[in-house]
């Protein structure tokens, strides 16, 4: 037999699995299993009608583009669509900045490998996206946290911790952002941070990498586009490199994403994006676009902002009324996220197991921290389950929890 | 104005583009190009009706996970269809030993990135695919040439090569080939070869990656299945990893191929997807499966076969009318490649801006060697351009290398 170990290489021998995509994979397999782990969307509220209209005219073979090789940056239209998207954001960029990505986990994938060697310091909020720290930890690079606030990143925190690093020689070149509705925590990076952070970061000779999934997604009894204006709005001086998505407001399926970065950058992630897999299949590209052009997708994000809201409401009103008092949570102004606090005394990860045997789960927040704190935190995702499987899943929950703290006495 | 040079990683630093990119790009801009470059499949033949078809019925919404997050290792029902297709080529794996991988590309990325350190040796044939030498080097790999011969690669310069760089303290651990109509030369491995080569890596202890997206295009004037045969059928040991795809089939907008290898490489590779990309897009995999579960694909590969014989053909008599004993080409007996030997004084790369300029294009060789050789070769794609578009480009690159070889005098 042979031994395959002898032939991986330093980063495959020390890679490790996602928790989420474990807890994802577990909730498939147990009957009636309600799940508060992975961020899924919701597939009531995809635009099933037009998918498959705009799929069946663009799969009419008038253009064989639709199916076949095409260029590593995107489709141009769609190109020509994420710039007209942008600049409702306020972010005014030229096609040349733009990349369509095959999700924007391949958009954090080809910036990790474009900017980080063995030994170099990545910078991650604490807690942060796993997916980002998987893919920094897989170049090799050492991650370190910085704390938050409730207004998100610590400023004050962010320069000691730069300098820390930089005083032990090593290299600190890129902090990892989600200032809209954070993942994990739903956090919102205030309005005044983020011009300060981008000063900072000039400062300090940061690039910031800035990853905003759900800020179109925010819930209108408390935010607005001001609220989630992205810092590369902002950016004079190139130090912003911004991903966004089509995977929360259309669908994850489709696999399509995009990242804005200064010129030579792109120039990088276009050749590391060709070795990765040439394009973004071409079919998901046009349809996206189609629901672009069509006006579509405008027409519909107040809607999803409405629906996420009212599921976000349902779970803080059961979290309120089976453990109010015993757990605390930010409330989420956007996004699929609600990030709990237990009573110090329980661990999160400990919970799990009793978790799955009511049929409930979550992702343990210890998954979230590059320090190795966070016992006590959790995730809870209510963008999928239906409002009265939040309510039910939030009283299994709350049922192991209370049954956890009596058995600590 | 930030100088990014600084920020970049040294595999960054280090990145080239492909100059089959390049050139697919270039045919693009100038009108009446006729390209030979990109080896690209036919969009006449593809089965654009089903396509069509089926994407309005898995898009009815009834299946909500047609458009969710799925799992990495890929769509269960279409891992049983792969497996029927590997059983039909004489190999016989367990799901467990599947990948579903963005195209065969991502497949390469992600071996590399499992396999290779800086600074060791990854093997490929003399000439190789330029994507995977591409795959290798983004990994600071260092890449070792290993000669070819009419049926395939030279097994005794193979085991010269090892030995030399083993001598000089290298790990050298993994030997990618194109058995199957390789790109670029079209090679045909020999059955014998195949068995050699198989128990060659065993005692020099390396990993094959066999990568096939030929194989099923044979040309029934020369070739069969058995001589198509993987060398992974006949691997009973672990040696060998297996990728094959669905782009030269059906089509490459789809972005989706597979891989097969021993289970610890399998979780490591697993891994490194869900950094990648977490899943190949699902929409794309259910296209492709329906397709195979209704019989489509093994319906239509016999005609795919006649098609690009068919092309093969008049390139080769074009070639031999208009230049016959000027040039000489093994005769492909499948796949999508000739592969042209000027006459010694001429050089591809020399001659390809006078080539744009007669609105014809091909990949200069030299692109496809490690070791810096080839400058009087050139790769001919006969998939894409319908007959008498090859006949006009052939009569094209005649004159050029004609009038090359009268300017030498």
């Amino acid at each position: 037999m042979i031994n395959y170990d002898t032939f991986f290489s330093t980063a495959a021998r020390g890679s490790q699995g996602s928790a989420i995509r474990r807890m994802g994979v577990m909730a498939l397999r147990v009957p009636d299993m309600i799940s508060f782990a992975p961020g899924y969307p919701d597939p009531e509220v995809f635009a099933w009608d037009d998918f498959q209209g705009i799929a069946a005219e663009v799969l009419s073979g008038a253009d064989p583009s639709v199916l076949q090789y095409g260029p590593t940056r995107g489709y141009r239209p769609l190109l020509e669509a994420v710039r007209a998207i942008l600049a409702s954001r306020g972010v005014e960029v030229a096609e040349e900045n733009l990349l369509i990505t095959t999700g924007s986990q391949q958009g954090v994938d080809l910036l990790a490998r474009a900017l980080l060697d063995p030994g170099d310091i990545a910078l991650v909020e604490l807690p942060a996206y796993t997916g980002a720290i998987s893919a920094f930890r897989n170049t090799q690079a050492l991650l370190a946290g910085v704390r938050q606030e409730p207004d998100g990143i610590d400023l004050g925190d962010l320069e000691a911790v730069v300098a820390r690093h930089r005083a032990a020689g090593r290299r600190v070149r890129c902090l990892y952002v989600v200032p809209n509705f954070q993942n994990p925590t739903g956090l919102l990076l205030s309005r005044e941070k983020r011009l300060q952070l981008l000063d900072l970061a000039g400062r300090l000779d940061l690039l910031i990498i800035e990853d905003d999934p759900y800020g179109a997604l925010y819930f209108e009894d408390s935010a607005g586009p001001a609220d989630t204006r992205p810092i590369k709005a902002d950016d004079r001086e190139g130090r912003v490199i911004y991903l966004s998505s089509f995977s929360k407001t259309l669908a994850p399926g489709f696999r399509v994403a995009w990242l804005v970065a200064p010129v030579p950058v792109i120039e990088k992630l276009d050749l590391a994006k060709q070795v990765s897999d040439l394009m973004t299949p071409a079919l998901d590209q046009r349809i996206v676009y189609e629901v672009c052009r069509r006006g579509i997708l405008d027409r519909r994000i107040p809607g999803l902002r409405r629906h996420y809201q009212h599921k976000r409401t349902a779970m803080q009103q059961a979290l309120q009324a089976s453990l109010g008092g015993l757990v605390t949570w930010p409330e989420p102004r956007g996004g699929f996220f609600l990030w709990v606090s237990l009573p110090p005394a329980l661990s999160a990860d400990d919970l799990l197991p009793r978790a799955v045997e009511q049929r409930v789960i979550y992702v343990a927040g210890s998954a979230f921290f590059v320090d190795g704190s966070g016992a006590n935190r959790l995730r809870l995702s209510f963008s999928l389950p239906p409002v009265p499987r939040i309510v039910d899943g939030i009283g299994r929950l709350a049922h192991l929890i209370r049954e956890a703290l009596e058995r600590r006495g």
